[in-house]
């Protein structure tokens, strides 16, 4: 038996080469190509490094930092062959690297091992899909201040219970998303910070004995700090199951809006109009103009669920330091950052275009007794206790759905069936002006409010 | 506005075209191109039909046969050019379809829609899947047996709480996992029940005015039944649901034989031998043969798991009936299959090749106590019950542990220590062999009845 | 050392008691005491079947029997005292039986452990709540048959992408969540059978050295098999996880019922009323009438959801045989079927008595282009390919949705503008009556089918 | 009709009483009654500030303050009576007080709603919860760190793949789990941060008409921030899916720990010793000594993995603002932020208390070939490239697999078949001491090193 059959990467101790469906199965070039990017750059400092404490010599160094950057352009032309045999990106990097450069490319695996190199590699790809994904996120958000901001005065029905509630501002109700999206920025920032430590120099499980320099490769890659262990090192993927819980909040969040972009679109509520470049049809229907992004938004949240929920069971139960389970971890993480980026992608070019339908929501914040705690409130200020004016008010409203009146539309004498305290100034505070006006508080619905509300947004966009 | 820019199945009401983000955004030919065998299928059983109720002519439903045959050979080929713009595996053979045998191919859209198409579709690939899946079932199983027969006296330790809890034979816990995978695959062929009826004919949600006899398609495509509401037909995705956890109930069941696999080959075990080709090395720890197959399929349970979970936050709260969140339907139904698929294939290909290591498993069952059990159910022979007999037990063991002796290396004279009632014969029943014999009732560890259990499974299977 | 410090039931090899708070939180009998009537019932047969195979004479038999319905009687009367520190249901009702009838109580233990009691009783509670869980179903699907009967005819717009798409009856829509639960009620049936095992006789892990009867227990307790090895009868929870699966799709069904319902009785669609009874209001909006019932029926998905997930990271990774990890299975499963079966009672109360607003819904089905289809499959009968048919109509809604005109307002001239095909007799297509009566198929949304469908499901119900 | 008969605190526009059941199946007072303490503490903040702002008199405002206080002591002693058909903790409460100082109970209820109360409530529950669990957290690391500095030198295998890999210390596989608490640690703090912001004041949905002063109320209550839009405001769960996203990482770390200490704990490793009072036994087996602590641990995992699950699940494709769903909020929380309470304070007291069992640590250790790649290090030093050096060695390791030597028992001339330069200083090399002394940089596994981050940890938690 020669070794060629057997492993070039491990099959020293081994008798027989791994059965060939094993190989196809237990390889993960097909989805870890992707970090190849982030591999060589840990290969560059790495050799930097090894340089400086004397494990190669300045050339040598050269020599492996030309061939990387060699092999980068390879890949990034589409010329690079990769190999299943050889298993994953770091073999097949440093394969390609040994063929180029000769025996000096061996080297560059002293002092490291697969388990810290591809956990590096992981994080440093992770870094750079964060700050895309924020850099998204401020976009989204840039346009809900724009919306809101122009919408300041522009009233809608508030729900509860998709019960007509109160009237709102169509500006704050925008600004209800800005503050979700503010918290997965903040998430995501404070994720990225335990993303952005090292743990390369783990090498196996328990560090190496040669005399490495962990603060300079840290610099060098950019990170903030170094793992304190290197067990823990190799086998930490906490980055990873934080990035999809702050993925499924965020995907939450964008589900939530699409779930009242799908309502708004509908014949019966008429609110928005979503441009037709963000619609699709059907085949059958000729009529039809579906409010296709929202809805996908909306079913892509079970997804990164998924994601989330994979990589909890993953990791669960596992003893140190590293085990071949971590290999199931890039396919999810990868699948949750597209599907956040993307989504967020398609929000951000599409928000800027929704056309809200005035007159529409208008009328509907008319209808369905929208302002009757406005007139409870009103009783209040003439000396009744809450409870009271929320009971009279109840009855006023049993008789205007008999009726078929809003409380508006009755007149004085019907309201002063239910109480004797109802005088011709209620009217005033009957009117939808009258009752988001009277919302002035910070928080509050009051178009004042919603133009200090985007002023503050627009601070915080500039912070970042 | 020309018809070229706006999409040519459903562009008629629309102003503009998709946006280009949106258009790959929205698009599932990349994933659901997988399908194109029974679209194909699904076409040529439809065009059979139309042509039996009238709306195609005989002659038509040869040129669209004729074409779906063509069509399926350049896929077939890798000659096919997909188009994100075509939207779907649906409109992309369509279209094709349609240049090659023209206006005819236009025709074969009459009384269906893509929502009941593609509910087709995936209910006739998941029943070729689960086939698939059924077969590999049956292998390993059959692997589980054989291992059963041949070491139906082979004694080991058997654990609760991964203590030594009282000795068993190594066929026994073989049969074990026959028996887990015994549900699986009854679950698998409740749901392929489930998956086999038909939605065509559901039409786009209300079915269709052409006068479609879905009886005949059905008998066709091989269905078991015709889905009986036309609004749920198009909705229902409890099948890909049903699948998934029926997936993830049998990835539970390889976590755990992977787990003990694990366990069973680490220096501290030694109770088993994994060959070669299914383990692997490190690049860095020259003595390592890691069982990374065990290990994977261990990790992979988590990405089942988290399929279902997305499938089920997916369809949560959707209203009737189609609706675009059920396009994220396909890439984890897929992702489970195959991962269960392969996960049994190679566990099938495997465990033919576990060599036990007897003495090491003997030993093993020598050591801990393993029959205490037996010498508490001595006591009960000799008239006491059975919590005074345990707790005299308890009493020797905690001798034990102190003297550091098991229970049959310590005299009589010792173990009178702690009851009377113990005399010369309790040797007998602290061998391992005979507290084995002793659980000789159905379901019990005594060789016997494992190789009545092994016929049992046998004749199971050959009733497959 | 005295024996009263440790555990009455394993504490002879113990140096030192239990940690008051480990004893607390390892102990299960807060949560596992209601499954006390399963586990007397299983004692006694337990005991019969002792008796009758000369472990028990059939005094001592009598007497651990009229213990055992003693101490049940004192649970009913809420006078029996559970205790912590015995640990577990199991351990309570012995040490009471212990107590009032003496040694013997003690022998019951004899060829069993608690590893295949709990087993057996949690079998034994779950077939019973399934039973319960099924009337519920048949008991809501008879509501919706009485809906679909008596609404055959009433049209509503069917939606796909929450747009108008097709009119549909609202018997058909009602008979469209008839068949989700009658998928919920094969799977359950499927799943019943599967805990319909018996695991007792299993014992620890390795089965008993007494010469016991399983087939008599089996047949005592009404189990259609015995579980056919011992390492998994004491670890098997499938039948737990599989009841998750299942209910987690049927609360999956009744939360898209409550989505639909909580927009259908928006005022914005206002299709439906709900009665008083099942709503809720507000403490500060006097106006409000919440449907309380289906939005926290589609809130309530996610715990159940949870549990699933839950008991699949609980078993997954396990090594046999049972490990106390197991303990975890009783709350999540306890509460799946608590969820399910309560929201299909208020479900089930609820239903019948739905108002539909027949008005309204017509109304809605006049706008929006529902007969838009209609119209293409017109152009079809006129001898034109249906794709090109479906431009044609596309042109005409987007000339409507411009004039702010449905398809049946415009003149003919108008409607000949987009094809000259069209005549006279295409208004009757245009009438809503005349579109859902012409899908007039099995499965279609037709009166004729939807009554056929009614007739059906009354016979389905009356075979159970 | 009369009031009694609706709910008193919104029947006003209700014809009917809610059905019995559904009063059960939508009240919440049977969980939510846990947040008394802080539904009670924000209500007496916020009449504080309604005297400021004028709404109540001073005196209004003592008499509401002085009732509540009486009514927490009631809850206290025991003697509170909780009502279902009051629905919810604040209702019971409002009602009680209102019973008691009459008429002006009534009125604390202006300016706010349930909506917002609730919110406001859970907030302030969880910042207290997180509290107690950071509280644990450092004593259960300040545990890890004590065992760390004891054991800086005790040498053990150090496993990948759960096969022997190299040797490490005792005291750096402590501090493994100390960095993974470290985390936690951080992420709960993040939390407590999103946490800490005050809904107060956001009303039902869209803030009020009472001019409230809501920086007051911050301030009176410890809040951070006030949460800045109001529809936002009342139905933001952010925190808590974020909590229990954090509390799933955390116990996923306790289940790494349990399983290594079930594994450590068995017969076949025999790492380490728990003392009996952390463990329990067998009611059958009566030699057991179950990990019962570590094992149900493990297994409570997948509770909080549920919790999240549910949550996001929850959230998922609510509109705005409140809807009932939310209700479904709590028991998840309790559950989730129990369990991890519960788990830490379990450990906390248990990991002082492990004795590690130091002679059968550093005999695993000398077998399985754990110097290898020291070895492999040696032959880099004498110039040879990593790769080649790794080869050799596996060489030398399947020679030693087949004879039964691990490498430091080969003489020199077995070694020198393998490679020419090895010479007598290699022995030196392959001792245990000189393999981890070797690892001497930030983060390995020499002595030094841990003794050194037991110093950095120790100042961490000073720092607290």
């Amino acid at each position: 038996m020669s070794n060629e059959k057997t492993n070039q990467s491990w099959g020293g101790r081994f008798s027989e080469p791994v059965d060939a469906f094993v190989a196809r199965f237990t390889a993960s070039v097909d989805f870890d190509q992707r970090l190849y990017r982030h591999d060589i750059m840990g290969s560059i400092a790495h050799a930097t490094m090894l340089a400086k404490v004397g494990v190669l010599t300045n050339d040598e160094r050269d020599t492996v930092i030309a061939g990387l950057q060699a092999i980068e352009k390879e890949i990034e032309a589409g010329q690079f062959v990769w190999s299943t045999e050889l298993e994953d990106v770091h073999m097949n990097i440093e394969a390609r690297l040994t063929e180029q450069v000769g025996i000096v490319g061996k080297k560059l695996h002293t002092g490291r091992s697969r388990n810290d190199q591809v956990a590096t590699d992981i994080r440093l790809w992770l870094r750079d899909e964060i700050d895309l994904i924020l850099a998204e996120l401020s976009r989204l958000q840039e346009g809900l201040l724009g919306l809101a901001q122009e919408h300041a005065e522009t009233i809608m029905p508030g729900f509860t219970h998709l019960q007509t509630a109160q009237p709102v501002t169509f500006g704050h109700h925008m600004l209800a998303w800005f503050e979700m999206l503010s918290r997965d920025y903040e998430r995501l920032v404070d994720c990225r910070k335990r993303t952005n430590r090292m743990p390369l120099g783990s090498a196996a499980l328990a560090g190496t004995t040669y005399p490495i320099d962990r603060q300079m490769t840290c610099e060098l890659l950019g990170f903030e700090a170094i793992s304190g262990n290197s067990l823990d090192g190799v086998s930490d993927r906490d980055f990873a199951i934080e990035f999809c819980a702050a993925a499924s909040i965020a995907m939450m969040h964008l589900s939530r809006f699409s779930e009242e972009l799908v309502l708004w679109t509908s014949a019966q509520f008429q609110f928005v109009d979503l441009p037709d470049r963000f619609c699709t049809g059907s085949s059958i229907m000729p009529q039809k103009k579906n409010p296709d992004v929202p809805e996908l938004v909306r079913g892509k949240s079970g997804r990164v669920f998924g994601a989330l929920m994979g990589l909890l069971t993953l990791m669960k139960g596992q003893p140190l330091a590293y085990n071949k389970d971590n290999q199931e971890d890039k396919e999810p993480l990868f699948d949750a950052a597209d599907t956040l980026r993307d989504s967020l992608r398609a929000f951000a070019d599409m928000v800027p275009a929704i056309v809200p339908k005035q007159e529409m929501m208008r009328e509907a914040a008319l209808r369905g007794f929208s302002t009757a705690t406005d007139l409870a409130d009103y009783l209040v200020g003439k000396g009744l206790p809450f409870r009271d004016c929320h009971e009279i008010v109840g009855h006023a409203v049993g008789y205007g759905v008999k009726e078929g009146k809003d409380l508006a539309q009755m007149s004085l004498a019907e309201l002063q069936q239910f109480s004797s305290e109802i005088s011709e100034d209620v009217f005033a505070v009957l009117t939808l002006e009258g009752s988001v006006n009277a919302r002035n508080h910070i928080g509050g619905t009051a178009p004042a409010q919603v133009r200090a509300a985007v002023q503050r947004g627009r601070e915080l966009l500039a912070s970042r």
